[in-house]
């Protein structure tokens, strides 16, 4: 692709993102009216900012941010080199967020949509999970069938792929543990494997990142009313536990983020309000049958 | 050192941090009749294994483990290559704690004695260090004073090296903010760069063992009766998040750890109980003057 094409592309991307970015808060807004997010406007000091929008204490949100941000300046030699473009220069734009309701019968989600450059290669990257406390395979069948149809509008690969590789993204390998039900995850996509151009493959991330809200929104509708106590609350914060593991220790965006010196604060908007650790905690009744749902299934074809 | 004079120190090391552990336990116990560690003993399956004691839910300790480990077997081979020893082969042996107290003015602290052997090689490391949510100088200055008449009754050069070597290590450079009030800490401790042997190595490292009651306890008992409320312990809340950073980011015992196939809870027991992520959270007034003090400071010579 010629420089000002690229140029270009990089420019529509961000306007997307920063348009889907309105949406989503738009339609979670929309749930209840307790649920404001607030803006924080901040630029990076190497060049480049963000829009970080942040809920806590709502009704249906107990925590979350959507944020957006566009970034570009030098990477540390080792980090760049282990990306696939060439040399230290970078532009990344996107959209993240993450969701933690305050019902446990809500499940947890995180989603990322995001375009990145270094030198004359770019690239796009994303996806969806759900983290659920209390699983409902209707809602799992429903969240991946959602993202499903998004994949294979654009590919017939993309689906088994992108859900393959949010399997064995969203692991904790000391724990030998699933992070949550999966969705889709792909990184440094370019279309070359496909016989895609770039312009394609942001194509795909638009109808990919439309997708949320329809493969989100439609759960959360199902299982905001259920009553919950002490119990499902103390469980919630045992698991919330596994999400901050996930997050410090392993979580791409996050190493992106403190090694591209982002702000620490937007970046760990993904941490969940309120976390237990108990030692050795073993569950059991409605809460162990969680653990046995951690097993990659073909919820889009049940 | 000949190989039965190392494995005759590896036996007596082992002995003295397994009856350490046993000393601080009742050290602790002797507090409040509400204080009782349980303890798990756990076998590793590759060799080896260890006494896990923990106390969850105390009037003093609302969640503390003190933990014994004895094991040996393979390193990973790209892991081994980063240590100083040679091959695969290492056994290692030490006691690991990490105390935090219900009272928000009671400081949480850490400490660990080790001794790891790497083929031929084999070292000494440990330390400890303080972490208040509410500083008193009175208590870091006790807290250092007591560590460095440890050292300097076997070099001159230790404690102002491992003071050094602390403040760096216990750092959050994505905050770019000190863990707590330090301490000492010491790794890859040899003797050699002090004209000691192994053997004088260990005699430090019993000492430096035996100081952690006696630099921790009048700690305690000073502050374990002041009045606290629904402010201290969320401001508590907040700062042991940064402690979850710390350990699951950066903490080499909880890498050494996971990469040696140790035992996930006994690794992770340091999680404190209850903790709050608040989105860029500024505080004021007594909490704001937690983190003015996390400046390092030569608290044994003021």
């Amino acid at each position: 692709m010629k420089d000002e094409d690229l140029t270009g592309l990089q420019r529509r991307a961000a306007a997307f993102f920063q348009d889907l970015q309105r949406r989503i808060i738009a339609g979670l807004e929309a749930f209840d009216p307790t649920t404001r997010f607030r803006l924080d406007r901040w630029e990076r000091p190497g060049g480049g900012g963000g829009d970080t929008c942040v809920i806590e204490g709502g009704a249906l949100l107990e925590k979350g941010g959507v944020n957006f941000s566009e970034v570009h300046g030098e990477l540390p030699a080792d980090f760049a080199a282990k990306l696939p473009g060439t040399g230290t220069g970078f532009w990344a734009a996107g959209v993240s967020l993450v969701l933690h309701p305050q019902n446990p019968y809500v499940p947890t989600v995180h989603a990322n949509f995001r375009m990145i450059r270094q030198g004359d290669k770019a690239w796009f990257g994303g996806g969806a999970d759900l983290t659920p406390y209390y699983p409902f395979e209707e809602d799992a069948r429903h969240f991946h069938r959602t993202l499903k149809a998004a994949c294979d509008a654009h590919h017939p690969d993309f689906y088994p792929r992108f859900k393959a590789q949010c399997d064995d993204y969203f692991y904790l390998p000391h724990r030998k543990e699933a992070r949550g039900l999966g969705g889709i995850f792909y990184d440094h996509l370019t279309g070359d494997a496909h016989g895609m151009d770039l312009e394609q493959v942001f194509a795909f991330a638009q109808t990919a990142g439309n997708a949320f809200l329809p493969a989100y929104a439609p759960i959360v509708q199902r299982r905001q009313g259920l009553d919950f106590g002490e119990r499902e609350r103390g469980w919630q914060a045992i698991r919330r536990g596994r999400y901050v593991e996930f997050n410090l220790m392993y979580d791409k965006g996050t190493l992106f983020g403190l090694r591209t010196s982002g702000r620490i604060e937007s970046i760990l908007m993904s941490l969940p309000p309120i976390v237990r650790y108990v030692y050795d905690h073993q569950p059991d009744g409605p809460e162990a049958k969680l653990l046995e749902a951690l097993v990659p299934r073909d919820w889009a074809a049940e």
